[in-house]
């Protein structure tokens, strides 16, 4: 029972999002909890892909995972002042245990004497315990990772891109000195870049986030943030230096070679299920989800199409050895041979699940000794219509393989492209107030920034704009002094503003 | 920080379970939170092999996975009768959202309408959806696994064997037909099977438990019984026939061809974390872990000995060249170079992480074109010392594969000689009380039962035995009639009695 149709972009883009959602079966908000969702089989496939990949890359350097408890006593939370000024009023606090039955209904029972938070990061949990086990520098570094569930009570929530509970890794590490944090840190961001930009195709700015947008108990944040298709900056992952913040906090001592002691310095970084709310908002459009082929669930739908009996017969046995060659190259491929769904309805289907190659059999391809493929995004024809290409048989293999590697890197040229024609330089006030006027009108901005919190939340106020990052080298525009956009002082480097998800 | 020393088992099984459990790094208690765990690197590992087949398996039989909320509505757990009286002890509860301080003490702040419970297992908020996904035969069957947290406050908790928090698979299915659910049950039943005998080594018996041990709200549940080296059972996996049961509490219903809408027959079955446990204590030794090979996190562990710079550098380059090789291959192979560390203390780390193969590469073996090996159970030789085999460097890829297979094929049979020699037929009440006589006496146990409730708590009360399962056709004795151990009542068929976990 899939949503039957999709608001267009350009009626209403955030009805668009959670139509695409529901028509490509990805996820639904579960309503009877309040902020949640269920990620459906569909959904929860793209999520395994991305598993997958960020696993493998976390191993290739160095990281074992994991897994720590879901509660946290209430009392480690305190432990760090930022830490639980950040995230006290987000916990779900779980104070009983046990139910009894009075008048008929329901009613708990026994009361904890501490209660619990459920876990809205584990930097508390997982810090006690590395007070536990390091205790030399040759236990030093120690590279964790985390596979879980998270729970941060929203009062605005939108599927997969802020729920109340969702779906995360949490990278946790110790090192014997700052520099080595900190190289974790920056290795980890680029894992995140290049996991953004070669798995999901999409181009992401590196850089460092304002105090203001710091993760609670960190020194420094440092971010990838992309363009979305209306303009807005969504948050793509987060590697954080976290100082000996919570070494103090938790007391995770080390005996240097010198043998003396000392506290360890700590990163965390973490990417979530939002991500797959940047996934379909950096490529999907008006027929619903599109997804890059190396996080796509099925690369290839096969779609036969016959009358009688006899044509059937003919063409799904090659619809059968088409898919079993197409597998054996690696390939998850769907052959929907349906009785009850008319060719149409299924071409429909498949592109708002957003399979990137779609391969139509009729009798006379089979005659012809070609099958007609169409990818989800197709150059138009001369007549303005969306291109097939008649692929032979033989051979078909290796020409799928070349169709999926172009895909990919069409997707990711695209949302460059996109990037690039609405990125900006400006130079004053009025210039940035105009770029952001409107509810719906974001570009990503380059500006000069004073470097003050108070200038920071001046803009925002004015335009809802916010720093999303200052940017690393090699990032956006190369550094030049300048002056403020909003004040006039003094600036060394321009920043990257947005509205952001 | 690893546990030095193990308890050996003929001293204290208990004791020796955890010094295992310590030694190995798998795990250990969290106890700042009550009855949870955390699970170390090692562990978690062995877990991620467990996962990865056994999510191939249900992949290939047609399951596909999802996630559902963390949190359920407190009155879901009402709405079957039996599941609320089996789970409402032991559930955790959430009141409250948010923190504030209060002089300088963090409480509690805003308390939720109507409290939610942490998932002790999801057939009520997976029925909720069910029904609202679910409406013609052609939705059916729904073949869905999530792999998720568990919550149950236990009051006896005992690391991975019964933990506060544990991970699980729990699989949920729909079908139109009782038939079908049924075969869903015993197909799943016959993964679990298969994944226990041919991954975990762990021969096991596939059975029906009896009312009184039947899953909360089930018709009837299905297992998979292992002993364990002390002679106790331990319920490995279970298959449960939900009946309508949860059809009728969240009217999940579908129009069948004839136009006539119904209830849908649901299944559930799951494998959790406690399989580490049952891991454990069927192959690890007073040594300390032992694990088959296909669940071993590191296949080889490779030990260079040498006294000059020279020495060392001629047996690390060896050392290197055979890591690369037998990677190629596909092992996990842990080169040991640490420079702090004496050979006989490397040996006996690996020896305690229960990795299969080691392999010892000194000058002369160098000079030989040979390597060392030891398994990590070997035969004995002449002098009654552990066996060490020189192997060719020549080919040493296709004799580790062929040791490796052999030591996964010697650790079945080494099981289920185990519980053969601790299996017996019991005719009369006194040989069956001399049986479980004494604590820690335990056995598997072929005796008729009247087939009553009552009978089974006399007989549990009098000697701590149960009825573990009525087996299937074809496990255990051939069926045949009898009379009850303990009533002299008539008895279509024997029944698996034991102590167990």
């Amino acid at each position: 029972m899939a949503q039957e149709s999709i608001t267009p972009r350009s009626k209403d883009y955030a009805q668009w999002y959670q139509d695409v959602i529901a028509a490509g079966e990805l996820a639904e908000p579960a309503l009877v909890v309040k902020g949640c969702m269920v990620i459906r089989p569909h959904g929860y496939a793209v999520w395994e892909k991305m598993q997958a990949d960020l696993d493998r890359r976390f191993k290739a350097t160095g990281h074992q995972n994991a897994y720590f408890p879901l509660l946290i006593p209430l009392s480690f939370l305190a432990k760090e002042a930022q830490h639980v000024e950040g995230f006290a009023m987000e916990v779900g606090v779980v104070t009983h245990t046990g139910l009894r039955a009075v008048d008929g209904k329901l009613v708990v029972k026994n009361e904890l004497e501490e209660p619990y938070v459920i876990r809205p990061t584990s930097e508390t949990i997982i810090g006690h315990f590395f007070a536990k086990w390091i205790d030399s520098w040759r236990d030093l570094p120690v590279l964790i990772n985390q596979w879980a569930n998270i729970m941060r009570w929203e009062l605005r929530t939108r599927m997969f891109l802020r729920t109340s509970e969702f779906l995360w890794q949490e990278g946790h590490t110790a090192h014997a000195t700052h520099g080595e944090a900190r190289e974790e840190v920056l290795r980890m961001l680029d894992v995140y870049r290049d996991f953004a930009q070669d798995m999901m195709a999409m181009p992401v700015i590196r850089g460092v986030k304002t105090a203001s947008e710091r993760f609670a108990g960190a020194l420094e944040t440092f971010c990838i943030e992309a363009m979305m298709q209306d303009g807005r900056a969504l948050q793509a992952g987060t590697s954080h230096d976290l100082g000996q913040n919570f070494g103090k906090a938790f007391n995770v001592t080390f005996q240097n070679q010198a043998g003396v002691r000392e506290h360890v310095w700590q990163t965390s970084w973490g990417m979530s299920t939002r991500l797959i709310g940047a996934l379909i908002m950096t490529h999907s459009d008006d027929g619903g989800l599109v997804l890059p082929p190396k996080l796509a669930p099925i690369h290839v739908a096969i779609v036969p199409i016959y009358k009688s009996d006899e044509e059937k017969a003919r063409v799904l046995a090659v619809a059968d050895r088409v898919a079993a060659e197409l597998r054996d190259d690696g390939l998850v491929v769907k052959v929907d041979d349906r009785e009850e769904l008319k060719p149409g309805a299924k071409y429909y289907e498949w592109e708002k699940k957003g399979v990137p190659v779609r391969l139509e059999i009729g009798p006379r391809d089979v005659d012809q000794g070609v099958v007609m493929a169409k990818l989800r995004i197709a150059p138009l024809d001369a007549n303005g219509k969306p291109q097939k290409l008649a692929l032979k048989l033989e051979g078909l293999g290796a020409e799928i393989g070349r169709l999926l590697d172009g895909f990919q890197k069409f997707l990711y040229q695209r949302a460059l492209e996109l990037r690039r024609a609405n990125t900006v330089q400006v130079e004053n006030w009025q210039d940035f107030q105009a770029v952001f006027a409107g509810e719906n009108n974001s570009k990503f901005v380059w500006a000069h920034w004073d470097g003050t919190s108070e200038t920071e939340a001046e803009i925002k106020a004015a335009t809802k704009a916010t720093i999303r990052c200052i940017p690393l080298d090699g990032e956006g525009p190369a550094p030049e002094a300048g002056v403020c956009v909003k004040t006039g002082k003094p600036s060394a480097r321009r920043v990257l503003f947005s509205k952001n998800y």
